[in-house]
């Protein structure tokens, strides 16, 4: 389950409750797609932005229509208990694993993180990937601390912010990953500007937020990846160099669900507020970018 | 109510629940020692750890037991729906104002920011401090945001993170705040150890966290400030640096949360896990220096 292709979809929020019926819709074409596993409720999901009940929900709907692909669901909050309910909550949607980020409000030390993966894998009975996502929760992982913290049980993967851009320089840093890590657990990719280097590095998956929505050159990049062509992988990730851009500029959630409203997948406005979509001229943009890759159908 | 001092106690989290009596105590606490008015649920008081019961809870609480003290209670959380069920919480406990910080997890745009406020301020029944603490919420607000915030109904204050070491620069800062602010909305000062300096540079308030547990050397110093005697109030700042100092290494939270468990004001676990306590060797720093600066009773 924690190889190959995780593709990470919105949860769509209109008039500030989740369309149930897109984000099923989403689902169910990830599935069709035959992406390698979901990701619901990811950073891209917005599950920091989610009540205990929404989210809930949104562990079975995603289970339900995500047929045979196994849904790994994101169970991260600012306090622990709230974690060990999204965890016993995903569990008892019959989620196939569970993603923690260490999400931060008061500054965490390593001790505080290591605690909370103590506390949260101990009750647990399905699989746990580490999230480290520096951006969003401002706590960045030390190779020690992963170490540490891959040595509890159940936790069967990691997914790192990114890889070198140099592919050489990429290929030491898996190998460090790799020096650290139990056998048993997988090294994934994020940041999918990086995901060409990091497939081609030896890491196991791309956890990947364009996959969510745009599933198909996801899987082409990835199957290059696992075929032994790196060239080919390399290439389809240049072909999405534009994207790459745009998520750098607005972060890419914004980017996403601009795509996905244009796509007719959601409504218009599909983010919780506070946060507003990309202004007119920057849908524009985002439009243009689709037409030119031939992802506006 | 947006003048003089405000004093911020911890909400003291035991095995996961509010201690409600060692909270009421806080409370009753700080009313007595005179403080002119009781920040509740600030970040001091952990309100971002909290479910939306124990919010309302605790409000009612800080109310009942600040007596003629004006409670000011925080309202911030991820999504607008929640800061609004919030407003409307602390509002039906009798909160004198509410103070909001836009928390962020993914990254906050000026207008996302500004739409946050705008959308809660048009609710409003009860003044509004708009609270910036970027060590926290990691979004920091330009002085045009501040400008086109504090144009919005209700918003009676802004707490600003801090003011220049050097007074002439404080005096500065000061006066270009008055300038972009409509001339109802007071200028507070957080961040301790910049207290003195930002009073004594033309603050209105100080928005204290080591007032929340220890009233009495806060009042000195604001008390002195307000009399026209800044030599008095930084002699008191300067006196109290050993705690500044702790701040400044492990966050001002971990050093109140275990000087009031050494004062028995609450429990020796107080925070929301995954917040962990400081270590014995750095609560025995802690207990010395609260003997040195006669603050240990």
């Amino acid at each position: 389950m924690f190889t190959g292709l995780s593709a990470f979809p919105l949860t769509p929020i209109t008039e500030d409750h989740i369309d149930e019926k897109a984000f099923a819709a989403l689902i169910g074409r990830l599935s069709a797609a035959g992406v390698d596993s979901i990701g619901a409720l990811g950073s891209t999901g917005s599950y920091a932005y989610l009540t205990r009940e929404e989210r809930a929900r949104a562990a079975r709907i995603a289970v339900e229509h995500a047929e045979r692909t196994p849904v790994i669901v994101g169970i991260g909050a600012l306090r622990t208990r709230q974690v060990r309910e999204a965890a016993e909550d995903a569990q008892n949607a019959g989620a196939a694993g569970v993603l923690l980020a260490p999400m931060s409000y008061q500054r965490l030390t390593e001790d505080d993180v290591f605690g909370l993966f103590e506390d949260v894998t101990a009750d647990l009975s399905v699989p746990l990937v580490v999230y480290d996502n520096p951006g969003t929760t401002h706590f960045t992982f030390s190779d020690e601390l992963y170490a540490r913290v891959a040595e509890l049980p159940h936790v069967a993967s990691v997914k790192i912010p990114g890889v070198p851009a140099d592919p050489a320089a990429a290929r030491v840093r898996v190998r460090e990953l790799r020096r650290i890590l139990p056998e048993t657990v997988t090294v994934g990719v994020s940041g999918d500007a990086y995901a060409a280097t990091g497939l081609n590095s030896g890491c196991d998956t791309w956890y990947s937020v364009i996959a969510g929505t745009f599933p198909e050159p996801a899987l082409t990049l990835t199957r290059a990846a696992q075929a032994g062509e790196p060239d080919r992988a390399q290439a389809e990730s240049h072909r999405l160099q534009p994207l790459w851009d745009l998520f750098a500029r607005h972060g890419s959630l914004r980017v996403v669900a601009t795509a996905a409203a244009q796509l007719g997948l959601t409504s218009p406005h599909n983010l919780p507020l506070p946060l507003r979509g990309l202004d007119s001229e920057d849908r524009a943009r985002v439009a243009e970018v689709l037409r030119e890759l031939g992802l506006h159908t």
